[in-house]
């Protein structure tokens, strides 16, 4: 299988975690992270151009061959999942602008498929990051979650593939 | 006064309604509207580029001076709140990313300008805008909705002019 180069992103309006990860075949490698953070005092607007900009940023300096968003279950109120709505449009937009495949995986399946199981919180992630991907700087939880959906992402895509294929024909 | 163009915008995933409008003192003028659709079988990061580039093409084509973005009240659940708020998050960045302001205005005051009252409906909506723009083609509610946020941003920009200029002091 060739090496890809695999960016994961966990959304948010204040602050978008962001990790690129290479997958060669079963190995993973860390390349970078960080998190796109927006001015509190902004505009929303202005904020969600903040957030592009940073994002564009990453993918110029990057170069990732596929994009996976985490699809964050929403069981909060109306208000908050409008405000991370907004946040997550730019954080798929961006990368369809860029011409690149965006997948996206429930924060459960991230969860289970980097600790095993689907309820672990922000520590186990940044802890199991750490195992994975020894190289990652992971002091930012947001980053951890977006390596998190990167590798489970690496994990899946060959399935997805073959799914692909297979509803193709 | 002088004249200025003003881009009004109702976002959704499924259709995006949009009207421009010439504000020249107390004197408003319809200049075109439209609703931009994004395909339900593409996937969410397609559809969010389909709304992208049908609004930066409306930017481009008709060069609006400032915009307005309907804020939509959330009522419903969580995970409707979410799709709104991908599709809401496009239609903010996309003038802010031409260097546009982008101001916001709740549904309710947008009614209360342009119809009278607060809880008018879209019907109603439609109606009050043959009246002030009677050059309009309103058969679709989601352009006439866009047209009256235009209509309603035509009405407050100089109040909120002057509060600016007021907190800058």
């Amino acid at each position: 299988m060739n090496a890809i180069r695999i960016l994961g992103i966990d959304p948010g309006l204040r602050k978008t975690g962001w990790g690129v990860i290479l997958s060669e075949g079963t190995k993973l490698s860390f390349i970078a992270c960080g998190v796109v953070e927006s001015e509190q005092k902004a505009t929303l607007a202005e904020r969600l151009r903040q957030l592009h900009d940073g994002i564009a940023g990453v993918i110029a300096a990057h170069a990732p061959g596929e994009v996976a968003v985490e699809e964050t279950f929403v069981n909060r109120d109306p208000q908050s999942a409008l405000k991370l709505g907004q946040a997550r449009g730019v954080a798929l937009v961006v990368p369809a602008l860029a011409g690149l495949e965006v997948a996206e995986y429930a924060a459960n399946l991230v969860k289970k498929t980097v600790v095993g199981v689907g309820h672990a919180d922000k520590k186990q992630v940044q802890a199991m990051i750490r195992v994975l991907l020894p190289k990652a700087e992971t002091r930012s939880a947001d980053a951890a979650d977006a390596l998190a959906v990167a590798i489970c992402h690496a994990q899946h895509r060959g399935a997805r593939a073959m799914l692909a294929k297979y509803q193709a024909r």
